[in-house]
């Protein structure tokens, strides 16, 4: 449980012990709703429209109403952060579901479960500076993956795979093509350009991914957004990930086979302190 | 909520209120879990083993823990119905999930979370009598589904068009080849021929779509559990979908245009018939 004391709901700010779901409730009957991880520096949200921007958009893929305004919702979590007064690295997570209902396929006429709650969040420091393994797994999961759902299995199925082959993250490709990780996006460099899978419905658009393809070309780098294949990522020159709380995380080593010299990459370690300057990280992990 | 006062848990029964769960729990999160829907005829379940095997099917596929051996489930469901008094006809729901632990994709190390509870449910006699209309929607779900999982968010989707469109169902096509309904197996006739999906891992083995093709070959049908594409289920001579609560319901109308004559067919009326003795159920819908 989170150690900050108190949780949004559609409802306020209440005590996180109170805030309890009965056993008919749509994200646990069916995972029938949406999410967000927000990144909070010492205290302070980064990208926090982004994400809030891309939980509506989500939220109204699935035909799912947000019981706030995007001004208030913006307010109440802000008001979270202070209730909790929030001073170090954390993340937020918030979801929507289609409420408390008897079970039935169709939508309830009833109001959207809501909560937010935050939990300390320290940088991965060493994974950043020295890299971390990934493996390659079959991308199994539904046609629409730009929909941050509740529909998790597949990515939580994916992700144990890694952790138990010594890996950090898996690599997910649907029959040749690299789409993204089991919770991030998947960069690659090769000869001097920075790739990554384009923003279709096949990969979360991540807030991460667009601040690093902002950032590559304000540092001068050829970007294509273009699908690439398992054997280019195995050929790559260098390769990362991005997610909220991973940032920009070299890949050194994909199935046992090293990435380039086995080293975080010099374009990778360009991004990465661009990214610390871009959230405002006054202590950089690259010294 | 149940009408029926008491639910099982991992915990033994208890009554339904005090079954309540924290926001980090795995269903809730993840939709990391299975579940089943069981038939209660006169207050007996029907086709119970062959669900509950399939819940341990369900739950290996995903690696998770069933909290009790199988002899321990059933006698624990029985005492279920005993406890509630349940003499109608009824379905009892259960799921078991991954467990309520800090928000991690990897599987934590919590005991998992069980819980079963009863609700009344009518046969749905006049939809059997006269049959139902159906409308055609992609299947865009994940590459599992044979395993009967909580991430059911584009069945739900499926099934709120279906619903908006004035139809029961919606039939899932795998770009052109039928697969199931949204939450049913989908069978077809034509020329006196039985025609079902093959038990892939692309559908759903169904209990109720195993007995019909047993009582089809009693009947001396031939049946063919062959993939058959969309325009081929547009030219059938009857169409039937099954499911624990729908049976065998005749599909008479698919996106406007009818099947068949627009009734349930006669191959279709003998199926009804068989599988309401092999139920037992007294009160035939078909007299």
């Amino acid at each position: 449980m989170s150690v900050y004391s108190h949780v949004l709901t559609q409802d306020g700010i209440i005590p996180k012990e109170s805030l309890l779901y009965p056993f008919e409730e749509r994200g646990l009957q069916f995972g029938d709703g949406v999410y967000e991880v927000i990144r909070i520096y010492q205290g302070s949200f980064d990208l926090l429209e982004e994400h809030i921007d891309r939980l509506y958009r989500s939220a109204d893929a699935i035909r799912l109403k947000v019981p706030f305004i995007k001004t208030e919702l913006i307010a109440a979590l802000q008001k979270l952060t202070a209730t909790n007064d929030v001073r170090t690295d954390a993340k937020l997570y918030l979801q929507i579901t289609r409420g408390s209902a008897t079970r039935e396929h169709s939508f309830p006429d009833v109001p959207s479960n809501f909560y937010a709650y935050i939990e300390p969040s320290n940088r991965p420091v060493s994974s950043l500076q020295h890299g971390v393994r990934a493996i390659l797994a079959d991308d199994i999961r539904w046609d629409l993956c730009y929909i941050k759902s509740l529909n998790l299995l597949p990515n939580i199925l994916a992700k144990q795979t890694a952790k138990e082959k010594g890996a950090y993250e898996a690599i997910l490709h649907k029959q040749d093509t690299v789409t993204e990780g089991s919770s991030s996006n998947v960069f690659m460099i090769k000869d001097d350009i920075l790739y990554t899978h384009p923003a279709t419905v096949n990969i979360l658009h991540g807030c991460v991914r667009a601040r690093v393809l902002e950032l590559a070309q304000q540092a001068g780098l050829q970007v294509k957004e273009t699908a690439f294949r398992v054997e280019n990522l195995l050929q790559a020159d260098e390769v990362f990930i991005t997610s909220t709380t991973s940032e920009i995380m070299p890949i050194i080593e994909i199935d046992a086979k090293q990435v380039g010299n086995g080293k975080p990459g010099s374009i990778t370690r360009i991004l990465q302190r661009a990214y610390e300057k871009a959230c405002g990280i006054h202590v950089t992990a690259f010294a």
